[in-house]
């Protein structure tokens, strides 16, 4: 069907597309067809060869900067221990703004984290005649739970089926298949699990059909929901930070940055904003950049809430939590080259280490709601942003 | 204070923070403190210098895989044409699903886009003593239109004030300060023009005090309010697809699709999601990464709506409508390297290019949505990922 | 202390507050301070002293008007048979609306409906000292639910503690109480319920102090959470309504009403608002009205979606879904005169009959939309309003 | 049609359905058909006639208890002075803490009052043939726009058009309409006056059709959008308590207020909560209730925020913000009987009231709130229930 379309097609090259030569071959094509020069994109040293699963009709790669902060003290299950964190981003300021809440954590004992929960899932919804059969698919299900789950595990090696809960509207009914992923971040894995166990639901039950996703898992979107977690691990980070600790480094004090979390709450409840939170997507997508993350994601895992206290004794404990985060440290692109690397920086490279992982972001996150924090309310804001930003004043 | 600090903080350089052998140093010094081989961090052709405003404790560069994905025809009022349009990502089988989306727009006479408003802005809040003296505010903002303008306008040369609309709540004024922002980003420019007129409003007003961002503007957070406009650029984005190019490219039909929509959007709204879409966050995030945005822009950027109809004569009208896209063509991280080749790949590089980008974006967004619904609507979205992922069987 | 306000208090009668003379009493009192006429409040029949426990400072009775619709033949599983549904309302057309949608779905054989989940819920919030401690309550909570469970129902003759689901955010643990509460309202005894199991937390676990209501229940609030249900009773009403009688009842076409569902549901999803139905609210406030329900629970009873799909042989099916449904036929004020026989009117006074009342709202509501929807759908809601309201030309 | 149905109609009664003894043989009929005795629902005092307009299918009034609650000083710029108060409620303790409040804020001076903005508005939805055609269309309302005021003006003698604001998705533009609806609610003028400017619009534009009602506006609907306001009036009340009289009153400080504030705020975000307040849904209900306000207004109303800030001296700010408050002195039900008696209560009936109505209203709320709060910072909710409510122990 294609060749009567009036404009080119980009060339694909059968059994050898993700050879250096056909990725170099494609990118001449582009640089012909659009007439940009593509040389800082073809000077990437990511080889061809790994990029295959990852990406199709390659041309390169893109690079963006990538700065370091720390020291990043963290107090979790997972991970124990100093960090240096890396950060990719163009936003001048940011880097030096999670750095500085980091010196902060660290110096008052370090980030308390906790992983409440940790699990993916799936929503697909199925369609009945009436709503009496859609009433009666709830029981169908968790009689036949066992069976679901031999057919979901049965796809894949590493997700496990904990458990699958009904919501009914109308004639449909929305299933949460919720699943322990491992390190992975586990979408590929999950949605052929559910596929398998829907596959089977629609043959033996008065299930109509299906649909994969019925929306609401969020899975990549903002919602209400995602506040109420289920989309990957749910974590809080937490500190006590002395008064004076929050003058010399945050150059404010604990009620002001309570007031201010009282006034800029308000603004986020007017605008009818998920959840609470200074600059949560900074911080995720800078880390979720340089670590190889699928940073689509950043658009769930930024659902959470932040919270300042002052202490009886006038300190200030202040608070992240991340309630639909999703990182990974198997699969998907963390094993490319920087990416790798970055892991690697966070002890974090492969197995075992995803829920470390996360612990060190919800760390890196709080560290950047104190430093967010203390330069509004120190009224720094501006002059941070002229010292680090592009539009400073030149010498 | 930092003498004390158990843990070693990250090496500064003073003056020669941004050359080429201080990055290779704090490199080193990274390598040792995490024990991290980061050789590919450091094997990137950004040159140190030009990092300078985007970046602080810069160690490298990180890469990630881009992907050409066309051809993409695009009417809108400052994109028209054919496009070949950079993504980068690790999630396998994106590139190929929007590509698919794009050739069919292109089939069927290309993606039509508008845009319908395009500005940025920036929400001080401002406290007052009483719910009388807050009131008050209002009707003195508007008489002081012109002064706050001026005052705002004197600290920039791109910025433009276009208006400032108040929101009481108790004794506080929110004040929606709106912006045209040329091609440009333009946060830090609003930052310091709005903190200007502040200064001068509680000078000379009866407001007691104000922060610069009360959250309001959901600038990098979801929210209801981020799909009624205002925060950067709204555009729609739209085609009539006849049934029998559905049936070739996506192998289902217009009344499928548009009944997929009707089961899918009902999960979003139990959700609580912010709008509908399929996958809005895939192409913003891969779009933004390879073009040097702003990514953690995705997050607002993604407040929007996809819409399948089908025609009188039984064809499919697809549109998508962004209500809060955040694009740039000058500043920020937009002239750096491989962002400045992809920007050029688009014939977006520089000034005058920002809505043009806008238009492409939105029909990108569309080609994914057509994808999107026609694998879920086909019963391919897990073939389409076993061949293109990571998971797929080996031959 | 009152002495010195220099307004009269509302004057007090000791232990005679409920007899119908002090009730006289105090009316002529407000008559007096107010200048206005209370005769009609003061020609209620409800009795005095049939007023305590309900209402304090009473002085005398409002009325408003009372209509009839049917008749409506629900098919539920607890109210079974045809039912004529008394509406109090001022709000012309609003009887007649309902009635014609009640009309058609006897005529096709009755509204099918189904009771998903039939609960109360109350959400403390307790504090902790740190994130960690807060972590430690959930496997706390579990390990003692039998001891929470007896607690709670040593205060209480009905009601049954169903679970506790922890939430955790920050050092913040909110907990749901989830109750099943009979047939009465149970607010107040699940309260009191849940204050008993509250001070045995405080006092045997690590947690520092609670809050009754953490606004995570939405009680009387509206919020996204309420779509998820847990509030009161979830409730599907559903029918499938062939081509021709759409066309003879509402004037209109299948095609037609669902093709209005998706514009409207866009209009809705734009608003940020919670759930899509066509007007709601006007059914459950005339029929919480008349049936001595508290009508403040409106505002979380109108949680739910309405759904219009065509069938594969272009008949309707029409569906609403009530999510967070509280009515009660025990308690408060539904033994108060008349709300006592409108209760009686539908077969649901006194114990037993909660689920019945749910589902003869369920299918009432269901009527009502169907009739919106083909008011809408048919263009003759200006000439139904015209016809029946206030405004209507006189002959 | 009707004929066939198996289950009788309830009785039309041609030309004299509005007389008294019509209404008797209904209620008789309805007796008959459903074994209830009506014996109290037909002593009523409103005359049958007068319901006309109001109610179709009548057979006779409900009742409820109302309480007075008082005396409540108002200093607001149309209410101005000391006010009892008429609620209307079957909740044991609603007045009495509704009072409570009341007697506070008297004592401190009264609750100060603003009105920001009184408008209503309703949102019809155009469709157009292309994303192109709907975004010509925001020109063609802005050049036409005295046309369309002349011509919805020309169906009302009350109503005015203030401005229609386009919202452009897709192919589909939604139109807010705002009007100034003067003393009355106005739904039903606003609809008229819309509908006229609709046909006009789809006859000179290229729109192809329109739906009146598009979602958008919020009427009756809980939406985030409500609490950016525009339906109904927008109205703040506060007042500054000094901390012993907050402990007097309230028994509580300022302080354990505001942290209360904090903590249930939280609850309310994670919830997806529209706004943040306390229990204004009760008051607006049992005051809509007892002044004839069309009840199921409350949905919308309760958008709003209650605020409590502890002043630099140690005192309580408290305020409350109603963004979307629908209230009437004119049309719908205010006419009948006792609600034309409640309203003369407060001196707001009739025409130039409405916004006096609005002010009592909000100051009712905050005093609401404030007792609400204090009952909870105080840990006396559980024992005032117990006092005033059906639970409590006999003596």
């Amino acid at each position: 069907m294609h060749e009567r379309l009036s404009h080119p097609l980009v060339p694909r090259f059968a059994s050898r597309e993700y050879d250096t030569e056909t990725l170099s071959e494609r990118c001449r094509w582009v640089e012909q067809a659009t007439g940009a020069n593509l040389s800082m994109v073809s000077a990437g040293t990511i080889l061809a060869e790994s990029m295959r699963g990852n990406i199709e009709n390659p041309i390169g790669t893109v690079q963006m900067p990538v700065g370091v902060a720390g020291p990043l003290l963290v107090r979790g299950e997972h991970a124990d221990g100093v960090f240096y964190v890396p950060l990719a981003t163009t936003e001048g300021a940011l880097v030096r703004s999670y750095e500085r809440g980091m010196v902060l954590l660290t110096r008052v004992g370090g980030a308390e984290v906790r992983i409440e929960r940790d699990e993916n899932q799936i929503c697909p919804v199925f369609q009945f005649e009436s709503v009496a059969s859609a009433s009666a698919f709830s029981p169908f299900l968790a009689e036949n739970f066992e069976e679901l789950r031999r057919r979901a595990e049965s796809t894949t090696n590493h997700g496990k089926l904990l458990a699958v809960d009904p919501l009914v509207v109308g004639r449909d009914v929305e299933v949460v298949f919720r699943y322990h992923t491992g390190d992975a971040h586990g979408m590929n894995m999950i949605v052929k699990a559910t596929d398998a166990a829907c596959r089977w639901l629609v043959e033996k039950s008065a299930a109509l059909s299906y649909v994969l996703f019925s929306g609401l898992s969020s899975e990549k979107r903002p919602s209400a929901r995602a506040l109420l977690g289920g989309k990957g691990k749910k974590v809080s980070a937490g500190a006590e930070i002395p008064a004076k600790w929050v003058r010399l480094y945050l150059h404010t004090t604990p009620q002001a940055i309570r007031d201010l979390w009282q006034r800029t709450t308000i603004g986020n409840i007017m605008a009818g904003a998920v959840g609470y939170s200074g600059h949560y997507a900074n911080g995720l997508t800078a880390l979720f950049m340089a670590c190889g993350q699928d940073v689509a994601n950043v658009v769930n895992s930024v659902a959470g809430l932040t919270n300042f206290e002052v202490t009886p004794v006038g300190d200030l404990y202040a608070s992240a939590t991340l309630c639909s985060l999703v990182v990974a440290t198997v699969g998907g692109g963390v094993d490319l080259g920087t990416s790798r690397e970055c892991l690697e920086m966070l002890g974090c490279r492969g197995s075992g280490n995803a829920r470390k992982l996360a612990e060190i972001v919800a760390a890196t996150i709080l560290a950047g709601e104190l430093s967010f924090a203390g330069a509004l309310g120190s009224g720094e804001f501006v002059a941070a942003h002229e010292e680090y930003g592009r539009n400073r004043p030149q010498a």
